[in-house]
């Protein structure tokens, strides 16, 4: 009984480890994309820097599969198509107008949280599974996402003070 | 110009309040299935609670839309529908499973960040566009919904806790 338990959820941080890689690597190619789209200079580096950092989650989510021996797979996720097609579509009806940035960040704080939820998750099942490296692993790109977040509300609220000057 | 982009930030305002209207709406609808399906009653109490809120939250967003002199109204939240198709097919695939808890508070925990990042982005937009009684709302709700997720982390970790009793 105790057995079985201990599959299925091995089986769940599995399936959760595949739709989380898929999630990266859709990131990897929506993210230069935001960069290229974004307006102030500061945000534009803020996605270069997380591409940078994304290609480092892809690289550990590999070394986490090998702690359960399974080959890195990706499996779609509902969950990032459907709020990367919400930033594609923000992309395309706010271009050239001066609210985009602010679209921008929206959309890619919706990546964040998701990413936080996931890893969060993950973590706490490596955790009840005994995957100490995987553990540590997880923990290493949860901290980065939550620093990726902050730095975002941090540009969303100085446009709120740019704003407030100007008025 | 300067009214011009008031202007435009308050249509994304107003676009994003939509999304989550919508979002609000269809987890209105998911969260009763998340209760029948859960396994421990604690996981029940929670999923319970949070539906009395979630009705809460679609009040607080008709009167958000008041603020802007708007119908309350919604439109279709991809991100949402991604993430609660991943909830549905959570509970297909380990119905019967000692793992279906699990998976649940993975799943809901995906949704509470989706609202926490959409919350916390129409709070610094309504704080932008001067809109103090929604911001006071927007706040009341993203303090529910934070609140909710450190609920779910809470039984989470208090069934890796159990796990660890029983090894």
């Amino acid at each position: 009984m105790a057995k079985k338990e201990s599959k299925t959820l091995e089986e769940l941080f599995h399936d959760t480890l595949k739709d989380i890689y898929f999630a990266e690597k859709k990131i990897l190619a929506t993210l230069p994309k935001m960069e290229k789209a974004a307006q102030a200079s500061e945000l534009k580096q803020a996605f270069a820097k997380h591409t940078t950092q994304t290609e480092g989650h892809v690289e550990r989510l590999d070394k986490v599969f090998a702690t359960i021996d399974k080959k890195p797979q990706g499996k779609t996720c509902d969950a990032i198509v459907g709020i990367t097609d919400e930033g594609a579509e923000i992309m395309k009806e706010y271009k050239g107008s001066p609210a985009l940035d602010a679209g921008l960040l929206a959309a890619a704080q919706a990546v964040e949280h998701y990413e936080i939820s996931r890893y969060g998750t993950l973590k706490t099942w490596a955790n009840e599974l005994g995957l100490n490296d995987a553990v540590q692993l997880l923990d290493q790109t949860l901290g980065e996402e939550k620093e990726t977040d902050a730095k975002l509300t941090e540009i969303a609220e100085s446009a709120v003070n740019q704003e407030a000057e100007a008025a």
